[in-house]
């Protein structure tokens, strides 16, 4: 399997680059950004040097499809919907990491104020919540956003039971702050960010619609839920931390079936004892999820944590490509929980 | 006004020494702890050199009784339950920082495990949240807790109003490591703070009685909250987001009258414009109050922020002691946010 | 007495902002910077609501000499130089926290690869390292700065006694963010900062010069020193980490004896028994030194600390303030380490 | 080859645990502590579920040696020195990350105070820094300590080449907390630690000897280097910043030269064009090394890092085990650099 990384320089980008030389039935064959093209990517990011010392291109599709089996788009928001053109039109296996095809186009078009992609293009899309997607065999693949597989992965589960008492579901998420991207700015200084706490887009964080989309697949009554995001100064992990109500007849130990069920085979989702920490999960693909149930007042609180660029962007990325070729789920990412 | 502080070593004692050390109407003028006696203050905690050379004595009420006519308790829970005795015996001044005078004899043992103080000694203690309680000319006054000081100034205006769904409300609840005390132990060893979050004791905080305590006194009905609470990787402050449906008829608007009435004349509250991040109270006896108001689904998101060592340990405690001794309220406390 | 700050907005405008509140001689009457004019300070910075209500407005010289009795630069490198030229014409007394008046213009022009004030103008600039300074009745004062004042406190009473070997001077010096001011680059993105140590400009710090300015004012024959600077994941505070070879007949004591004659009756120098930590310092003007001799060697280890904005910028310049206009030296500065 | 471990639930066991899990050759057959025995390893450490669910046993030399082809000692200082007796008798390869072994019976007692296995034992482990010993073959290694390999790998080359002026040598060297191990103790206290950098041991950290023992194989004059140890608040990762004064007639492309001969074929060494940080190596067995030199006062600053669970311990363990039995020197090393 040969792959081509387009937007090689980000968080993602970078993280695919460390997964994929691990993998047993993966090379990643060209690097693409808009900057430092020509450059060895181990000249810019000198840590990588002895790990990838591929030179950065110019995008450019028809010698991606020459060289390559596979595109992985991890660029932000706005470009993967345009340079993704002419890979879909030849039926070149893409596996999107932005948010570029998750959405239908009105709503992409309302949350991320950029014209969409054509609806028959993103029709053609199938989002990657791995362990909820039928990938085998797929072609596109519109990977999920961080914030959205946390918190999809607590509720889903729940809703499909028809556990949950639909008015009630309030998800209070954090995320360290490689989930906010490279660009600068304020809200990213150390001196900002470091000692502090800051709650921000509140009710207006652009992962709500496909949250909703994918609850809705679970639920389709389910209306709304309050969805709020903080920034931990920590690097990497996302912590989402969900109340809701049950329906009264509900015990612990049913709880725990309805999660033990969906998760049964399910080689990346550890549901644990305790509320997980960051510190279990943080540099692998895993996901912890741990719940506490109040039966008098009948509220759940389910915490569920990922390391943000692993299953929240390039290993569940790895994942689905496994997914979509036939290759061991696990293949490339037996990544051991760094812990310290 | 001459003051002894009992607990001198603990992060709420040498927080009192730093702030008295400014106060224009008190003076320190003995400090008590169970080790180093004999020992200057200063030769411990070097950075005191020259802010507060006293040295530290072993705990004679009479003696105190004899020098001062004040004792501030700063001992961790189960202490000034019993050293407070002799001074409430003779009418002597005490502000108990610690969780010993909060709650009635029964809840106390259950929730502290440890044997109470008599109930006609607990019954003569105002607990003194400083912005709803009637401290002038008290005696007797038992500091509030930090989570308890951040949440019951979300929620008692909004109580009072008669604005809530009594079965609604989730608190959750973030400290800075200060707030967990000077103790050794697992939870707070550097390597499994640092990069982590994480949560404990969900509906199980000592703290929970006396905010029920406090709320009942603002809506006699309400019966339950989900309160949780979790440890971020910073020394000082407490964030509280408070999540509630409100009655249907309210507004935005509605919400920010009801703060405004509470807190009109209050000089260490502030409601801001946007939902509060830490830095902008760390340092400070301040507590900012943001919201936002989801019309739609009529959930309300409140964000409190205080330094949980000023406004939730000692400089409430000295705010009270200004209320108590008719001195301004503000005196001793101009303390500006340190920001950064 | 009246003052007014010209870039206020910074760390260090900001700093003198909380440290004037306090000043019982000097209040704040006039603050200017180059955007947000016309706004309140603390409608930008949330956390002064209540403590500057000020408007920002655009700098004007005339507005500022008929309304002040002072006024501070607290800009970036490159605007005092300029913004001054009115203030010295006319006698107005300026305290200058930027790098623009500490050099001679050649070195400044070298150093900071900037045009120079007039040298004549420079030479009308006193360097106001307060402990060595003598600013009784001057009126333009260039203020340290933060690294300069750290080395230059822990070197000047050694170099003035003859105790150090010249060719052996090595400071591997160490800075909280706050240091590299507020403008965005990838060196102070959360994500590079936070769990990393970066060692930058070596040999080539710009506050290089005027360390070597103000030792040759002790020692004319000093030549060259060693000076490493390195970004440390915290956002406040200076430690010089100085080694030099002594001469051979000194001992312990008499290292104690240089620096206790130096610093006898300066109230912001502490000599610690043991090397101190950040922690004793931050926010206080406080500097701390302590130190270890190795007999054998004849390798003196000297650890200084400061808050790079108190001692290190805003606290020096008030410090200066007090001493330019006869205010008793502490007044507005009587700051307690925050410790934690 | 199958492996046991004693001392499994320290840092650097843990770290071993997660190395070997990936180790194409090698298997974890047995792990060993001194409680929490009968329990498996991933119901203490839930984040190793799934990646170790090996039960916790006793330590037995007879069942390890019946079991196992070698054993690791990842032990606190002192354990080691007694229980690897039986091993050593028998002739069963031992690789000891404690530093019971590395130094003759009289410097381990005055740096260790405590009685030191006995010299013929001690004889027969060789030290293990990778690089420059000659392990193939050997039965018993001692792994370095983590300061002393980041120090030796900078200096040993210079040594080597006679670069070095002898009386110049000073190493400022700085160390995340895992290097301090999980004892409580209020030096690893998050709020000691966090915000702060704190100088410890000065001239008198126990890797002294063993540096310098290692040091004199290079350079049999050397006779005493400064060494100085700081904690950084960070988890993992060490700096070593040495100064040294070279021979007059080096340049910087000698001082290369010299590196690049020592670590031409040394696949963990990579000698940067910049100075590194911290950020390039951790998670990895990839030890940086930068330089700057100063020709015209001849002081030449190496900076090299570290992980010191990685290169530091477990992983300096995990690649000596492949010299000494034959393996690819980098078999279940390959650890690409967490970087962020």
């Amino acid at each position: 399997m040969r792959v081509s990384i387009v937007g090689v320089t980000g968080y993602s980008g970078l993280e695919l680059i460390k997964i994929l030389k691990r993998h047993p039935n993966a090379e990643v064959v060209s690097i693409h950004a808009t900057k430092d093209i020509g450059k060895r990517l181990s000249d810019i990011y000198t840590y990588l040097k002895g790990v990838c010392d591929l030179t950065i291109e110019a995008f450019d599709s028809q010698v991606i499809m020459s060289k390559a089996d596979l595109v992985f788009f991890a660029t932000p928001s706005g470009i993967a919907k345009d340079l993704s053109a002419d890979f879909v039109k030849m039926g070149f296996p893409v596996i999107d990491l932005s948010g570029d095809h998750r959405l239908p186009a009105d709503l992409y078009e309302k949350w991320y104020q950029q014209s969409p992609a054509s609806q028959s293009v993103l029709d053609q899309f199938v989002y990657g919540l791995s362990e909820f997607a039928s990938l085998k065999g797929k072609t596109f693949v519109a990977n999920p956003g961080c914030y959205a597989t946390a918190t999809e992965l607590a509720l889903i589960p729940l809703l499909q039971a028809g556990a949950v008492d639909r008015d009630s579901i309030i998800v209070d998420a954090k995320s360290g702050l490689t989930g906010a991207g490279k660009k600068l700015a304020e809200s990213s200084h150390f001196v900002n960010v470091h000692d502090n706490y800051v709650t921000y887009k509140l009710n207006q964080h652009q992962h709500i619609p496909e949250i909703m989309q994918e609850l809705k697949k679970a639920d389709p009554h389910l209306d709304h839920i309050q969805f709020s995001t903080s920034l931990l100064p920590v690097n990497r992990g996302i912590v989402a931390t969900l109340y809701c109500k049950l329906k009264a007849t509900l015990s612990e130990s049913d709880i725990r079936a309805i999660y033990e069920k969906s998760y049964a085979d399910k080689p990346f989702i550890r549901l644990q004892d305790e509320l997980p920490n960051l510190h279990q999960v943080i540099g692998s693909n895993i996901t912890d999820i741990g719940f506490v149930y109040n039966e008098r007042t009948q509220v759940l609180t389910v915490v569920t944590v990922i390391d943000n660029l692993v299953k929240g962007a390039a290993g569940q990325a790895v994942q689905n490509m496994n997914l979509m070729f036939g290759f061991q789920e696990t293949a490339g990412l037996n990544l051991v929980p760094a812990y310290v």
